[in-house]
């Protein structure tokens, strides 16, 4: 049960960002852009970074729904535990380890990260544009994370639920679908 | 100077969202609805807690911005001060108090918000609306305190210039300015 009353049943964000869908569309659009756009970042790396936040933030939903996702794409879990834990020692490239560990400064406060940090990523070939949606993606996955736990929604355990989001975010990207979203007698997601 | 070559010289978020204006505009879209939309709570109060949780971020640009628009809408530093440091004795209503107080634990992280913190802001008055919105302005500026100092952007020491962009923000609100947004020889900001 989530802090307040919804005007739907879904879980997560998925039920904040229905109940109030005049703050909803942006978000969704500015998600959209990020992680679906064009980018020199592949969709698994910005998945990483969105799922390396959720994890520090404690956000169990997102967490979960974005690992799903850097599985779905061809992630692994030893990828994913070790992106958490061991970044050093992570099966991505020196570059990816670079933003992932300014992803991992802004996480906690934005001015924690470096001008070290900053010449550590551009000396492995990060890109302005890299390190600018790096530092926004990880500052947007603050916001989910805070919106979805501030308000205390419901959040599945059940794996299945987050793989099947994960197979929708995958293939359909993070707009809001046309059919209707609210289904009787299965599985509530969008 | 910011971490990233920016297309412009403005300061702080002003050149983040001139930057790239296609994540700038969802970014508008949803502050322009939080903070200036329809809503019980009055432009000065949603601004406060824009304010809080960014002198929480320690975010110099995002809390002198926000402190300079309370003031323009009649707030003191008066009730600033307070509002930061001792918010049981701020002049503010009990239904205030507990909604700062939320916004409060939503800036350290959203699983810190309490069923009992909830049952406070309805008992003085809270409606799920404000309590929502709360939430979600207290995420948003944990959005933008990062993405300002994560990309360590240029930010004023001149309480003159935040002046000025309050009275901006105060008078058109956030959305992208019509007229050119840098101009030459005089002030840059929008």
């Amino acid at each position: 049960m989530a802090h307040i009353t919804l005007n739907n049943p879904l879980p997560g964000i998925t039920g904040l960002l229905e109940n109030r869908p005049d703050t909803g569309q942006p978000i969704r659009e500015l998600t959209q852009i990020l992680l679906r756009g064009e980018s020199s970042l592949s969709e698994l790396n910005r998945e990483l970074i969105a799922t390396l936040v959720s994890y520090r933030n404690e956000c169990h939903y997102c967490s979960s729904a974005h690992a799903a996702i850097v599985i779905a794409l061809g992630g692994t879990q030893e990828l994913l535990d070790k992106v958490f834990t061991e970044l050093p020692n992570a099966p991505v490239s020196d570059k990816m380890k670079a933003l992932l560990a300014i992803a991992g400064k802004v996480q906690q406060i934005g001015k924690a990260v470096t001008e070290e940090d900053i010449r550590n990523a551009k000396g492995f070939g990060a890109s302005d544009i890299e390190i600018h949606d790096t530092v926004l993606i990880a500052a947007l996955f603050c916001l989910y994370n805070r919106y979805v736990d501030g308000l205390g929604t419901y959040q599945p355990e059940d794996p299945v639920y987050y793989e099947k989001l994960a197979q929708r975010l995958v293939t359909v990207g993070y707009m809001r679908p046309r059919e209707p979203i609210v289904k009787t007698g299965e599985a509530t997601f969008k």
